[in-house]
């Protein structure tokens, strides 16, 4: 970490995070778990889905548009499938919810999906995909977000940044865990490199009109402004590089979440900033038993993540990454610290400040 | 189509191409399935998985390595699952087969997934995700492929270029065909690029020490000579512009068919060019009303539909497509006719008369 983050103490943090949504009226257990997945986030690296959350969290509650004691409702099921309406609460109980439901049908049935609708922003989609590795289980986990994102050859932000995530077992090495936004990279990348004011790539963002743009600040502000221009999708704005499969990738998960789920998806209701936000996710786990056994499946993915991280090196490179590698080696070291962003902890502080909770960590 | 293609009658090249198979061992009925899936993609305008495969597929069983009359064995089952040994078959029978069990299950249990082993090249993806959609379904079908790509940072072509179809149903618009190769592109665009000397965009291909190149040629004859280098994953060679996404998504796209269906994955058996491929595909069909009921969701998806063409488009653009959208304005064009580039044309002649079976097209 940067000489900009400050290190605090992972049990003083979440009891500061679990505080402050007991405040604003969240029950105890979903606080917990809201806190947990929060702070996952920022162990594994991602401090933009992290505890640097929290005050939109807390302002969403405070303007009504997210609901602290949702009323959570399954609306349809079969006995390997279920969509579920998540009362416009926070996107973290009910994804966990939905979640611990599929582990317990996968290993009923074999396998089983849930589709979450009226739901909000639930953290990293990885952490939902994780849980099912405790259980020996493939996990499936996908979101659709705020727009921010442009079709290819389009120049108003329709789709989200829309993450696949996709955890699987191994044996002796590390789970093979997925867990990337469909778009080139996030908004927060963007944030970033306008903190240090370093241009970005072209196969980033776009200016209003649509046309690949260096310049972040540019890029962010008439996102907030919805003034044209946004992300782009994976491979950028060209079709010759590929542009149209990220863009292919971002409607297919919204498919999965939003349309299967029979709730909102692409724009989302982003005309008007006073609705709830509509966010759906989509789940699933799978049983490995239900194709090979468990043990030769396991054999053969440490077989595999060695093959690729043995395999011949590009000139100047000396390690072969696999996916979650890095974030399960940033988790290692943040076992019971975590770095956050200097700017973050004073948010945090100024939140605890308002709400009278003791910022302790 | 350029002036180099030569149109052929749809019908006459059907009956070319059954005969040819039948020619060299293929049952009539697996023939007929051969020659649709191969057609069917050359209708798309996506001529390089077409009839120019013939040679090949003719060569493998010549060689040995590919069965004509594989024995397709059910490995295990459940109500929802199964894997499938295909025999050393080609893969076109044994992937309809098991995209019409997937369709059959889906009907009655809601959904259902095939893993396939040792199989071979069974040409678009897209062909079996789109069976389902007759029936009302999303359809899914992937398969690994002999290895050509890179892992990020990697310059030893240990993946393959392994496709992700999904089809989804619609009302009044055409279905959402997602159907594309996890690289940047396939090896056939730079053969394109290579027949009329064009560079290629850096975020394709490297060369022997793994670094971009826009030659290429150069990628070709190492890829062949499996010289070092290869072809790139959606995204390109950095992890800044997303490369690492591709290939997590590659490596994904192995897993669920080569590692989860008990066979081969990542380089397959390529240090042995007598060995058959070893090629595994994943199938899928999952029947909407398990989540929603169907007319919501076809109205759903047409309003999406509309939502991302009716968008504004970037500086220049005077249209935005949608996934698959291109492929059936072709299919549409080509009905009767369809267009084959002159030496695929004249390679067919030359296999036909080899083999005896008059080229009538």
């Amino acid at each position: 970490m940067s000489q900009e983050s400050v290190i605090v103490r992972v049990d003083s943090l979440r009891d500061f995070v679990v505080k402050v949504f007991q405040k604003v009226g969240v029950p105890e257990d979903d606080a917990a778990t809201i806190a947990d997945v929060l702070i996952a986030s920022d162990r594994r690296g991602i401090g933009s889905h992290g505890v640097a959350r929290l005050s939109r969290y807390v302002k969403g509650i405070k303007d009504g548009v997210m609901i602290p004691k949702p009323e959570i409702k399954v609306v349809h099921e079969t006995p390997i499938t279920a969509v579920v309406d998540g009362g416009g609460g926070l996107g973290q109980p009910v994804g966990v919810w939905a979640m611990n439901y599929c582990i317990k049908k996968a290993k009923e049935q074999g396998l089983a999906f849930v589709a979450v609708r009226n739901s909000n922003h639930y953290g990293i989609a990885g952490y939902y995909a994780m849980m099912a590795l405790k259980e020996g289980l493939i996990g499936i986990s996908m979101t659709n977000t705020a727009p921010l994102v442009l079709p290819t050859f389009g120049k108003e932000a329709v789709i989200g940044t829309n993450p696949i995530a996709i955890a699987i077992p191994t044996g002796e090495e590390k789970p093979f865990v997925f867990d990337g936004a469909t778009s080139t990279v996030t908004r927060g990348k963007l944030e970033d490199y306008d903190r240090y004011n370093k241009p970005i790539p072209l196969t980033w963002a776009t200016d209003a009109q649509g046309n690949p743009t260096s310049n972040p600040r540019e890029v962010l502000e008439n996102l907030l402004e919805r003034g044209g221009g946004g992300l782009l999708p994976l491979g950028g704005a060209k079709e010759e590089e590929g542009g149209h499969k990220g863009y292919g990738l971002a409607v297919l998960v919204d498919i999965f979440t939003g349309v299967l789920s029979g709730g909102l998806y692409g724009p989302l209701p982003y005309k008007d900033k006073k609705a709830p936000s509509g966010v759906c996710h989509f789940f699933g786990a799978i049983k490995i038993e239900s194709f090979i056994p468990e043990e030769q499946f396991k054999k053969s993915m440490d077989n595999f993540i060695n093959i690729l991280k043995n395999s011949k090196k590009a000139e100047g490179k000396d390690r072969i990454f696999v996916a979650g590698e890095k974030e399960f080696e940033f988790e290692e070291k943040y076992r019971e610290e975590v770095a956050l962003y200097y700017k973050v902890a004073e948010n945090l502080r100024s939140i605890g400040s308002e709400l009278g909770v003791k910022a302790d960590f």
